[in-house]
């Protein structure tokens, strides 16, 4: 198993994975490809960095189970924002996820980040994901009601680095 | 005096009035710029829609004090946010800035928008802004300590449309 940089051929197996979880909108998995096109075209001038997990340890095979997209926040000095992580459904349960945002934090670190945000939706169905990320080290800091939709906030987790 | 959609011509009186505020560095500067050339390129298709506050009536004059760019937040139902709001020093204290907030309202009402965001930083310096945004409905509801560089929070703030 290795975490490695995106490769153009690995678009359609995030977007595999995204589809496969079940929890999000055919609008949030088109911008999450937006940014996965934006990390291809240019990682550093678009400042989305993403990279997916892969199961293979052979260069010339792909098992892509995983996927996360983050960068550094606009207008800050060392602060950063996890954009997307996404495990494949049937992957689940593995660690994979943990595998990546480990990755995250220890890639931001090298970057010089001091700061690493995750923006979530407060709705029953995220609650998996945010006990994840509160086992995770990331405790809830900020809540903006009904920023989504009526009823629907958002939370904003942090870890510092 | 009427507030109006920006024009190609009207970049170079948006930049003047960025710096004489004395408020923005140069990448903030930038980056407000980038979002006016976004706006003027496709206000639609980008999502930032920027006016300005123009003190003369006659359609062949311009006497540009003041602007404002707003737009949709991405993935929300009903959310916008306030990017960039900025009088020109010399005329600041005549209301323009309560002026410009005003209309943004009624033109985030008109699209159905319900709910208006305005993320700034919690430095001294930015106290007088602040206190404008309080006075005029919007108070504090939420923090990012840190965000901007560490001992310079986020603060957001918000009003119900």
């Amino acid at each position: 198993m290795r975490v490695r940089p995106l490769r153009r051929e690995d678009r359609s197996d995030v977007e595999r994975l995204l589809v496969s979880t079940g929890m999000f909108s055919a609008v949030e998995i088109a911008t999450a490809l937006e940014l996965v096109d934006a990390a291809i075209t240019s990682a550093d001038a678009s400042g989305y960095f993403v990279f997916v997990l892969d199961l293979s340890n052979d260069p010339a095979r792909r098992e892509v189970r995983g996927y996360v997209c983050f960068g550094p926040t606009p207008l800050t000095d060392g602060t950063y924002d996890l954009y997307w992580i996404a495990v494949e459904r049937s992957a689940q349960g593995n660690g994979y996820g943990r595998t990546l945002l480990e990755f995250v934090e220890h890639a931001v670190r090298e970057r010089g980040g001091r700061l690493l945000l995750i923006e979530t939706s407060s709705q029953d169905a995220y609650g998996g994901t945010i006990r994840f990320y509160e086992r995770n080290g990331y405790p809830l800091i900020a809540r903006i009601p009904d920023f989504y939709k009526p009823r629907d906030d958002k939370l904003v987790l942090a870890k510092k680095l």
